[in-house]
């Protein structure tokens, strides 16, 4: 990235616009890297300045009239930017949802997937595997179902695999492992939890040209339109580091820092597990999802606030589901999470 | 900006997430260089990752009921971003124009300011000054004639400052020099067209406290959930460019940036009068707006493409006001400005 900057100031390495969807060698690197074996090309990748923005991209694709299904709990933009786009009604206190949406509960009942049989028909179904908060992934056979019921209804799903490379048991990283799938499904993903680009802003969105419009358009061609209209690319900057992460050294280090960070996991694991919680997720994410049965999500993370000065994240921040949870972050220095772990060990012994 | 992506490899000098609406220091420097006496602050300014892409968050916060007014011609992204929004009827093919936008007719006649006292009241107008393509800048007396239009009909300006750089004449730089423009004004600006930050993706939009919707409430608050809902904030490192633009040798290097390309401008303007053509803009901006009057302006194009080997934009691009126009820009290397007048000069001798 100092490279590419450095060069910004010379008559033969500076750029100006475009192209809007991306350089065509990290189109390129990113199918190669991550989607060689299912059929996605260089042509079907938009880079990003991120899977938050693409989101809102998308929302906008979609327009105000359809109606989204998200997992319950979820990564909050989901349901935050179909508000802000009209698609919803009126946020119901008493279930704490927002009318028009369809909450799909994950919870360690149905092993965090939903019971398809008993969801409604949307037009959107977003879904994120591994999942932020409950760290859960989804397996082959979960992801060939919702697929199936994708199809069936006539939905577009938008998958979110910010977390992929945290994976280490054998669930698809991409939707795109699953037969079918390039019908009815749009990827989005990030360089920043593997790089710690969250400040660099990269990432990417796949949106195969085989996924058309009931009237038979590409989605590709519409989205095209949206990513020319209302933004213009990443950073070239940014883009010259998301090539450097795709270079040899680059995915080792990316591994790397997966690695780090998944031992991370390992030791708020043991602490809680050793303090006879039961946890979730943390196996394919950077995530430990700790249930407290009975407990407000806001009064455990105020306990762990002010007497062990730790921060999580409270459970209903992610929705209704997420009640009596709350999630355990493994990005931070080795000692942090260390010194975080004697202390609720020392909090709840 | 190379440093600052060095920086990012240390443990002192990383940093990931926000805030949002950009470094503090950053939103600071734009304040104090662009808005010290219009009483502008700190926390009205929203980094972002260029004007286009604010416009589209903008149109976002608008929502798909509003009513939107555009100089005619204008830049596209007014237009394009209310059709995706669908904030508009069909595009009407015999007026070119889509139904639902009020168009503003800009022409040598009217000095390139609308006559407002035969505009209708919309909820949003879009206004572009210097204007791209017609380079022309309203005057200080048509701004206050267009707050006072915006205060009686409680309509909000967009006022796109992209060029303002550019400004030669005694023409405000900024809506807010006018008195009252707090009130009713939104400033949307970029690094672009002054660092050739188009690559590098740097800008800003101002959203006064003083904004309110009808009900009282502030703009700004809802556009900043906005922008941290469906953004994240300008890469850390277009920022850090950002801070080096605002710097004493930064301002030099950027006033002579624009010196050199208003000399290109001069080239252009003294090629196409000693043509005998009348042409526009240029004092004030980077492009020259350029009439053949009773011409097609794709022909015109066509002619200067395929007979000279010069590409210059068909001015009918930007709206219906815009046919029988060509707009020629004024940013590229000395040489070929120089070739390309020659060749103009042959073509059209």
């Amino acid at each position: 990235m100092a490279e590419r900057a450095h060069a910004l100031s010379t008559v033969d390495g500076y750029s100006g616009y475009g192209a809007e969807q991306g350089e065509k060698k990290l189109r390129a690197a990113i199918a190669a890297t991550y989607y060689a074996d299912s059929g996605i090309e260089e042509t079907d990748i938009f880079v990003s300045d991120g899977a938050k923005c693409d989101i809102s991209r998308l929302q906008v694709l979609f327009g105000s009239s359809v109606k989204i299904a998200v997992q319950d709990p979820s990564y909050p933009a989901y349901v935050d930017s179909s508000v802000i786009m009209g698609q919803t009604d009126l946020y119901q206190q008493d279930v704490q949802k927002y009318g028009n949406i369809e909450y799909m509960r994950c919870s360690p009942e149905n092993g965090f997937f939903p019971d398809l049989s008993s969801v409604p028909r949307t037009d959107i179904i977003f879904f994120c595997s591994p999942n932020n908060p409950t760290g859960a992934a989804a397996s082959r056979e979960q992801l060939t179902q919702l697929v199936k019921f994708a199809k069936n209804n006539g939905s577009i799903i938008v998958y979110d695999s910010a977390y992929a490379m945290y994976i280490s048991d054998d669930s698809p990283k991409s939707i795109f492992e699953i037969p079918g799938a390039k019908e009815v499904a749009i990827e989005t993903a990030s360089f920043s939890k593997y790089a710690g680009f969250t400040g660099v802003r990269l990432g990417w969105t796949v949106i195969p040209k085989e996924l058309l419009f009931s009237d038979g358009h590409p989605v590709a061609k519409d989205f095209n339109r949206i990513v020319c209209t209302s933004f213009n690319g990443a950073s070239t900057i940014s883009q010259a580091g998301g090539l450097g992460c795709l270079s040899p050294e680059g995915l080792k280090a990316m591994q790397d820092v997966v690695g780090f960070y998944k031992e991370n996991t390992d030791i708020i694991v043991e602490t809680f597990t050793s303090l006879g919680y039961n946890v979730y997720g943390a196996k394919n994410a950077p995530y430990v999802w700790v249930h407290f049965p009975g407990r407000n999500s806001w009064d455990v993370f105020a306990e762990i606030l002010e007497k062990a000065h730790v921060v999580t994240t409270p459970g209903s921040g992610f929705g209704p589901g997420g009640e009596g949870f709350v999630r355990i972050s493994a990005f931070g220095h080795r000692e942090n999470i260390i010194e975080a772990a004697r202390r609720l060990k020392e909090l709840y012994k």
